[in-house]
């Protein structure tokens, strides 16, 4: 198995398949990479707060997923240190969110990632930044 | 209506009443103040992730709650600009989170808060930090 | 004068020719744009801590000026509400550092601004995120 | 040498005696203690940025420092991961800050420390948080 397709049984097979709460959101993988993936949703009444927009805690759920997923991707098992997410445009009922991740940093205890998140109009509707931890063991695949 | 009064009838009457998330998660209101409040919520099999532990987008969004009905309870609306969060021990499916939110700066613009996570042993899960604009609008108690 | 006039002159002319701070450090302005600007700084030994490397406080400091010359380069003055950096690769005396702001964010009240610092190697050394409140009130130029 | 006197010979013998920034900045050791300290700093000119009030660098380097010797104070060398700040008041020249240092969490291989910076009136001027890695390499007292 080359590191590619490694990656993405990591992700679909190993993670995603048993992650109970991605799938209760309707998270699709639409790519993985290698240090990378993006994600999309679409956000359902039952993800509003009392503000009847989407909930804080969703948009970043979203992007923590799309975190845990690239940097597991290597093929080591990484745990998140440190997040944080600014929101910068409010997302409605029926919008369709697509993340990003992208790597900025490797090193081999730390990795550094972006997650950009936008709607179906392309405008970006949070920025978040994830540290991980790696551990040093392994995915067994 | 005292301070005190229109804190809790915002929270309770007009924010965690519409606010579908929180309620698909069980948040339960413990208690609110001007400027403060107390969730509390059991973590249930729909918010495991890969791992089959807490998703960190859940224990995230109990914080963010937290963050807005704390912050809100001013009697000013108010949004948040940037959160952090640092997940410090593995959440389990069964574990009783407690959530307490207490304010560290409060300008006319700006509100900063944070909100400590403790399971129920009363180890600290997450150490949550927010920073909210106060729009200046009022709710209408 | 024109907006990309206008910036050059409140970065160069009445931030920087002001900025002690920004002086000691040797900072040289290589480019201002509307919204963006490029520093550069090579690191003596008084910017050095107890570990003989780059003091967090100097790179920080680099990436914050950054961030101030960019946000303020519209025209509108804007003040720093929340910042964060990561330190990738350790800064050694000697080392010749670049900051590239870019934005990423800007609504009426708010930017977000992401800066980048590399070394003479073009490695990454630090990675910055800063959110700026706009306070409305312009520069007189 | 019990941990109480060994935090101080790390940080007082080993730390401030070789950072030459700390130094310039004029910092003070008001108190060590093992995961905590308290530095004292009196703002100078060369300090201002161009809108004639402390650098956020400035800021940010103080309680960097303070971060810096309360993690390390356990005897184990130890880095930063991710820092940030949230300046909430602002500082003038001639102000004399305070920066308190605590520990939030402690695991093995990661701390999180609060530092807490207040003027001579006892105002909160910022918020830092800060994530150290811990090396696992002992300091050599």
């Amino acid at each position: 198995m080359n590191p590619s397709e490694k990656a993405k049984k990591i992700v679909l097979d190993l993670m995603m398949e048993n992650d109970a709460f991605s799938k209760w959101m309707g998270i699709q993988i639409h790519d993985v990479g290698i240090g990378t993936c993006t994600l999309q949703c679409t956000i359902k009444s039952e993800m509003l707060n009392g503000f009847g927009i989407c909930h804080g805690g969703v948009t970043f759920a979203i992007a923590d997923s799309a975190l845990a997923f690239a940097s597991n991707s290597h093929g080591i098992k990484s745990v998140s240190i440190e997040t944080s997410i600014s929101h910068t445009k409010t997302v409605q009922a029926g919008d369709f969110i697509t993340a990003i991740a992208s790597e900025k940093h490797l090193s081999s205890k730390l990795g550094i990632y972006e997650v950009i998140l936008t709607n179906q109009d392309n405008v970006i509707v949070a920025i978040f930044k994830g540290t991980v931890f790696r551990t040093g063991k392994e995915w067994d695949v």
